[in-house]
């Protein structure tokens, strides 16, 4: 399947997603053969490890031969991996170069040759200010009929449905359970299910389980449709956040990328996300809260980087047989049988700590929520990013420096700035053997669990065995997900990491790595085409994160690499270093200035192109028809199937947009009759009268 | 004389310039009240001082009684020193938020009552992509009319006319000197002047002065005459820059502050500045070269703050006696006489240094000129930032630890984090009455020069004496300049640093630096009123620098004081101070986002009440007349005065605005005829019928 039939198949995410793996595949080739041509014979020739062993018996494996530690102090011979470190990094930033290029035409491409869609035309408002004397509908139309009276088309408030959601889970839920039960009772007739009312079933009343199933769901449906008058009668469920839709793309790409009103904290426009993308609980967070929500993450995650160990820690106690028999003395017997002992003593600790790691990406996710992120293409954005920085953090200055994060820590206040690089430069050689180990383990062996869906089978299985209840259930069991770009993509950048890392001081690492990326590349290429099923389009608005951590760890590299020289003491080459992170830097700051734009903004003369387009191709097309409903809440859209409220809903929607003729519109929009602004205004009269009156 | 008038007068930069000295009377005046009140009592009662004369014969002023070196070790009194830093931090915080809060309101007011002026229609677009079939002019008429179709007005190219303005600068300078001849002519009509046609009228020819200059003047306004009718046909002349004026001010807003094209680096938008505040020079920079000349610029200003001593130590070992007789043996009888001996050893490594410091500030203007910004008060905004880190690195870290950045800058390599706040905690009391000498030296005396004018009465003088020729030359010499940004505000800079340093440390010198704001306040009003004339306007664009400098000070000051704590010892008090920093930095961000965007982006309701406002007010005016020469080279506006130039140039510009109908306009903007596009633009064909044909 070539690259443009892909995008069609899986969106442009899933083809950009698969690049990363290319890219890797594209720096660590060419480095791997020359740093095996160049590097390894200057390594190789030495013998330092030899005369070690014999002097000090010290063992050495022969990948250490080939690496770095090999060459003598002193050496001359260390200029030729300060001339690859160049290499290396003018090769790396060349194919990054050529990606973020590619990339960045393959967004707007990709925008450019889209279809019609909603969000090509809606802006997210948000912060709309409280008004006495009008709702938040009235105040978003007036406001915009003012301030963009060409553009201006129509708007959707957003309704707070989180608890008419959780009403409607629960409701089906319950649907679910009299499924279940009315399956049990047909299938044995002669015995009624019974149930309890207690919790989880175990105690409370017994009552006949149809019956009673029936009667809460007719109950909960009477809530539900009590909390949809609600919602949509009550103006304080409305939210001050609107969707506002425009003529054209131009409109659209104006207001979303200006400031509005003269306080930068209300009225806030932003491309609104994909009706699919959005995320609905975080669209009514104010400013200040947002920023305060900022500052509690941020220390939150600092804590979470280096202080987890402690409550794992005290788990860990808690886990140990010690711990238990205190805890629970009346386990003591079972406790000391030999099997389990040993069970415990071997297993828990690491399984508590591995269930934290299990966990963390679902606890990084919440945090990100906890933030206000309102799409879920962000969300996942910034669980990536804070992913790789406890990877980085505790797996990968953990796993050198041998300690938790919070001694690093500790040590690295106390260290100065030039020692830390050469405590941690120094030991990069002798954990070779131990991130091949890794590589193979983790990464080539998470591969052939990809391949064979091996979680979710596991997961399949676990919930067919535990709560699988009726058909339904199992179908939605057996979804096989999506891509996973806030857990996937870290782990991806892990590999460039210790690549780069390695790629001067142990180049025995490079196939590995190489072989990764490669089998990555087929096995997610497959998946991504047969298996997954696409949750949101962001068109590779991921990259410019992409390439931030490719560069970081480059960076990492160089300065590593500079720690590792100085304690060789290679002191005529090292100095020859210091360039290159401030090159790199440098290179980043450019690409940014670049190509970022790309991924953050609209330019105009692309919106007026595809404008002017589609006026010349559907002339007569009704876009308020077309815009009037799409950002309408989930939950709005799911009732379809259940009730008839949909259509009163809609017809509610109609309303909702109409203009209720207040003293202060009137007043708003009446143009002022001028010559001027007969010229550079023409159709604002037209404008309103365009729009629909009662 | 109120504010509001003022402004009126002054224009807002002045103004609010003077707010930063009223910020600072602000803030420390209760802070000063609040630790004179608790910290000095809590200090004095102590007597470790005096057991340490005791003992150790150790000397102490009457200062350090009152500063944090009289309480003991291990003291609870510390707990005293963690609080009044909690509310120094606070009260700081809650004036500097008061004071963005109103210098923004006050900014967007200015913005709003500000007369109508060319720079609020227009916008200035750089980076013109070269094109084969058209001129620069038509290119960017063409972009423009499709893109903006409803708010296009006019354009202009800018022409690279630095040639021309060196050309006119040097016949200016001989026509001052032909007066000069014909001055002394006539008042000695017996004596007709000569000179030389050499260097410095030292060896050539010898010449009849008047008829000389006469010649080569007539010589070089042929020069002109030719080198204008190049720029002015010459396409090569033509830069790839152009002003673009709109109809309304929303269409100026909205092209400023979105993206045109595809490919961030063409066609850059950017708010035009004022006439009078552009940068000629730098209008035709394109991207590439702009981050490379950043990447330049960084490096050498790293090398410029560390670095600069060690040519200047180069010079001073010249300028010392032996460099001199070494360099200049002939010298060494006159070297050698005493007078002269002791000025070379005493003043000259000082005079060296301090002719340097005079420099710095234009050393950092050309920097910021050689980085390509744009306008004026970029430039000076940029400088000022350089110049305060240079006196952060070189004033207050050297003379707290006294020694060179250069060795500064290697000693906090080699020593850890969390030392070097250790270091330069420890030795902050003991310089207090250093830096109240250096208040009352540079800060106190420096205003008192202020008021007298004293340097530019000095430079008048010495002008007077050396330079003056003619009347003119004298009006010139008089000049009494303007507020000169770059210089002025890095050193209020240093006295908030200071100020907020030494707040819990010696409250002793806090009097010395109120004196010096309230002193500052009251003469630097009285020199706006009165004495200086204003350069440009930009509408206080500095505030949000001036704001985070002050912030930083403060960080800085709460990192101090907890290293100077550590060092006393004072373990259990010391890591409340950790939230301080946190939360100022949080505070900054909160800032930022909440007041930021007021001196950066300008709201599209402001735009369009305006609009709306004069379309009421002034119905009939003709904008196009009025923008279309705002933005001419001030080389072609100075020439109106000494030749006819002037109205032949206008012809020029009135030709240059005109379509020329090529193959490619009539393609592309032809709206493509359809319901839609009527609807949605449908003054398109209107747009171009308006604009004047040949």
């Amino acid at each position: 399947m070539p690259e443009p039939e892909l995008i069609d198949h899986a969106g442009l995410d899933s083809a950009v997603y698969l690049r990363i793996y290319l890219t890797g595949v594209k720096i660590f080739v060419p480095i791997a053969f020359l740093v095996w041509a160049i590097l390894v014979p200057v390594n190789f020739t030495n013998s330092t490890l030899e005369l070690a062993s014999k002097i000090a018996n010290v063992t050495s494996s022969d990948i250490d031969k080939f690496s770095i530690s090999n060459v003598p102090l002193r050496s001359q011979r260390f200029w030729g991996h300060v001339l690859l470190a160049y290499a290396i990094t003018f090769w790396a930033c060349y194919v990054l170069l050529k990606e973020y290029e590619k990339v960045a035409l393959m967004r707007l491409q990709f925008l450019a040759s889209e279809k019609r869609s909603p969000n090509q035309f809606t802006v997210l408002v948000r912060n709309v200010p409280p008004d006495p004397d009008e709702s938040v509908s009235e105040l978003v139309e007036h406001f915009f009929l003012v301030n963009h009276p060409n553009h201006y088309l129509t708007h959707q408030v957003v309704y707070n449905a989180n608890k008419l959601a959780t009403l409607v889970k629960k409701k089906k839920k319950l649907q679910n359970w009299l499924v279940y039960y009315n399956n049990k009772y047909s299938r044995d007739p002669s015995k009624r299910p019974f149930m309890k009312t207690g919790f989880l079933g175990l105690w409370g009343n017994r009552v006949d389980a149809i019956d009673h199933h029936g009667s809460e769901i007719e109950k909960l449906s009477k809530e539900i449709a009590a909390e949809r008058e609600k919602v949509a009668n009550d103006p304080k469920s409305i939210m001050p956040a609107a969707f506002v839709s425009f003529k054209t793309r131009w409109g659209a790409a104006v207001c979303a990328q200006t400031q509005q009103s003269r306080d930068p904290t209300i009225w806030l426009t932003d491309w609104a996300p994909e009706p699919r993308d959005v995320y609905w609980e975080n669209l009514a967070i104010p400013y200040v809260s947002l920023t305060v929500r900022k500052l509690i993450i941020g220390v939150a995650f600092f804590f979470l980087t280096f202080f987890f160990m402690i409550p794992i820690a005290f788990v860990q106690s808690l886990a140990s047989l010690e711990g238990m028999e205190k805890a629970a003395p009346f386990l003591k017997p079972v406790v000391e049988k030999k099997f389990i002992k040993s069970v415990i003593q071997g297993f828990l600790p690491g399984i508590v700590l591995k269930l934290f790691l299990i966990f963390l990406p679902t606890i990084l996710m919440i945090m990100s929520k906890f933030e206000g992120f309102i799409s879920l293409s962000s969300l996942e954005r910034r669980s990536a990013s804070r992913y790789y920085l406890f990877n980085f953090v505790n797996v990968f200055l953990g796993s050198i420096i041998a300690g938790s994060a919070f001694e690093q820590l500790d040590s690295f206040i106390h260290q100065s700035p030039s020692e830390i690089p050469k405590t941690i430069g120094v030991a990069i050689p002798m954990k070779a053997t131990f991130f091949i180990t890794y590589i193979m383990v983790d990464g080539w062996a998470g591969i052939a669990g990809e391949i064979l869906m091996l979680k979710p089978l596991i997961i399949y299985h676990l919930k067919n065995f535990f709560l699988v209840k009726t058909e339904k259930d199992r179908e939605e069991a057996m979804d096989p997900g999506s891509l996973g770009f806030n857990t996937g993509e870290p782990r991806i950048q892990f590999y460039f990491l210790l690549g780069f890392v390695y790629a001067t001081v142990t180049p025995a690492i490079l196939p590995f790595i190489i072989i990764f990326f490669g089998l990555a590349y087929v096995v997610f290429r497959h998946q991504i085409i047969n298996v997954y099923n696409q949750e949101y389009e962001s068109a590779a608005a991921f990259w410019p994160d992409v390439h931030g951590r490719i560069l970081t760890a480059l960076v990492i590299s160089q300065v590593l690499l500079m720690g590792l020289l100085s304690t060789k003491k290679a002191a005529l080459s090292t100095p020859f270093l210091i360039a290159l992170p401030v090159l790199t830097i440098w290179f980043h700051m450019f690409c940014k200035g670049r190509f970022e734009s790309a991924f953050v903004k609209y330019p105009l003369q692309e919106a007026m192109m595809k404008d002017t387009l589609e006026r010349a191709r559907e002339p007569g097309i009704n876009m308020k028809g077309y815009l009037q409903s799409s950002y309408i809440h989930p939950v709005f859209k799911a009732s379809v199937d259940d009730d008839e409220y949909e259509e009163e809903n809609s017809e509610n929607w109609e309303k909702e947009s109409v203009i209720v003729p207040t003293k202060r519109q009137s007043r708003r929009n009446t143009p002022v009759p001028s010559r001027v602004s007969g010229a550079s205004s023409p159709s604002l009269p037209e404008a309103i009268q365009e729009h629909p009156k009662p």
